[in-house]
């Protein structure tokens, strides 16, 4: 796929939700530094995106916080160990090289030969939802797209918006004025969105800058759209783009390939070093399991702790590593940047 | 030894640290009440005691605190669930009742009948330094004291202050007045306390209101002291009471005679409860070992997580039990007092 030579790094996380950043805190009071990958455009996972802006309880010695308040918290803590992050990528390959280390490879065509591997995937990457229609994956990139970044290509364009909450929207609307037509294509007349969106949307529909039509879409060939209406009738046109926004939701994807034992979805993993049955991978977080495993994130953040010295056994073989506190250690403070060392 | 009635309880809990705290609030998420007892005269255990004002990195979510700091978002995030606190009582002594049920008493003479037990004891529990000085311990509590909480008893007696810190440098200084004859005892000329409480001090030996002795106590039958000189000559006095300042420090003390299997000082735990091997007796925190253990505060919480829900399975035998998160749960904001709540 690239040219590009991997990257070769000691430890490489999947997953920048709460307990990947975590991780990566951990490895770096073990001194191993790290990178880590995550599907969606920002950290935090389905911290940030499922409960951003709900309340936590439950992290100890926070008494009240929410998702994005523990991700920001999580990050400034990570801060000193610097961990190089590769957002908007999914890990799509994961298969051991000769040497014992393992190869990944995103679907941005980054390449990894990382020492060890930390699944902290939660409950899978956050995709957009595909259409369920047969033979589209064909079209994807050229005339079909899934909550696209940028909306420039469109110019000009003749494009249908498919989708009814506020994602959807936003796309319809930026479009208006500058694609050549625009339709919003939406199962019923009514959106989950803000009011004032939805008020923007009418207007427009009302004054013909943009058309809206109810029904769900049956076919697409590439640029014949097929739309099946409330009434069962079917219609179709011709169009130069299809944008799907019907959400984003997590989804296990691609680990489902990596050849990892799977029960019910989970990876099991040992409870000495939440390492998977594949010689270092490890698994923490809400994609492993094992007896008695809650889906906890103060749960993950132990998984991570143990997990990153079963790391720092492979990274430095034969070495004997004892626990240091952040409390006394000179050396950890030292990697931490504070104390006497506030600017190293 | 009391003619007071044993405390039911569903749940004690030895132990009033960072993870003894955390297992009250995960035991109130699963609605179970519980006990604390502590030998220390307030909550906090070695956090508080040995690095209060020392600062703390590795909490998640928490880039930076101190020993006090963490036990005081702990204490306000377990409040509440009210759990009852017994400060100052050390558990003397864990049997099992024929209901399967555990008799515990303390040091003070309290009684429990508990359904379950958790140990949350860290490296024990902080006691007093005891004098070495063979068969002292039958004047304990009648002219043998160790760091006495009130000194009302000494007024008009002559006494020996033993120690060289704050605490017996303190106790000396108020006792100056109070009693007819104070007198310091310390193995050195040289104090490790406040500057002003050295001057204080030394104010008071050059005014002959307090006597200060260089020298290490070497025998005592309850009235003659014995002391033995830099020059090791012996002298001895009569005294109406010993006081002994020579620090707190931890103790595993009786627990190693509660019939709890031990490695190394440590009890065994299995990973999924975090269960001795005693049934109904779990363990977490320092106490405890098991394949990869740790001794970090953020593995003691995931522990004590693990060990509410084997105690909840305990204490509502044969009830399904779903995991609910603080997140969502309407039913765990009621108990939180939060949300719509928060009047509760």
């Amino acid at each position: 796929m690239s040219a590009r030579p991997p990257i070769e790094t000691d430890a490489l996380i999947i997953g920048a939700g709460p307990v990947g950043l975590f991780q990566a805190f951990q490895l770096g009071l073990l001194e191993i530094s790290c990178h880590i990958v995550d599907a969606l455009p920002h950290a935090g996972g389905q911290c940030v995106e499922l409960y951003g802006d709900k309340p936590l309880y439950d992290i100890p010695g926070t008494p009240a916080t929410t998702g994005r308040g523990l991700v920001d918290s999580l990050l400034l803590q990570v801060a000193p160990f610097k961990p190089v992050m590769h957002l908007g990528q999914r890990v799509e390959t994961l298969a051991r090289e000769p040497d014992g280390r393992w190869r990944l490879s995103t679907d941005h065509a980054t390449e990894f030969l990382a020492k060890t591997v930390i699944i902290a995937a939660g409950v899978g990457a956050f995709v957009p939802r595909r259409l369920a229609i047969e033979g589209v994956e064909a079209f994807e990139g050229s005339t079909l797209f899934y909550h696209p970044d940028t909306l420039d290509r469109f110019a000009g364009r003749t494009v249908v918006v498919n989708g009814g909450d506020d994602s959807a929207l936003d796309t319809a609307l930026a479009l208006v004025g500058q694609a050549a037509h625009v339709t919003l294509l939406h199962r019923r007349d009514g959106f989950q969105a803000d009011p004032a969106k939805v008020a923007a949307l009418r207007a427009h529909i009302g004054d013909g800058t943009l058309s809206f039509v109810v029904g769900q879409p049956s076919g697409f060939d590439g640029s014949e759209l097929e739309v099946t209406l409330p009434d069962t009738r079917i219609v179709s046109r011709s169009i130069d783009a299809f944008i799907a926004c019907l959400g984003i939701s997590p989804r296990l994807g691609p680990i489902a390939d990596w050849g990892l034992e799977l029960e019910r979805k989970q990876v099991p993993v040992d409870t000495e070093k939440f390492e998977t049955r594949a010689p270092g991978v490890f698994a923490v977080g809400d994609i492993n399991t094992y007896p008695g495993k809650k889906k906890l994130i103060v749960c993950g953040f132990h998984e991570a702790t143990l997990a990153a010295w079963g790391a720092a056994a492979l990274v430095f073989p034969g070495k004997a590593i004892h626990l240091q506190y952040t409390t006394t250690s000179t050396r950890l403070h030292q990697l931490l940047g504070v104390g006497g060392y506030a600017g190293g």
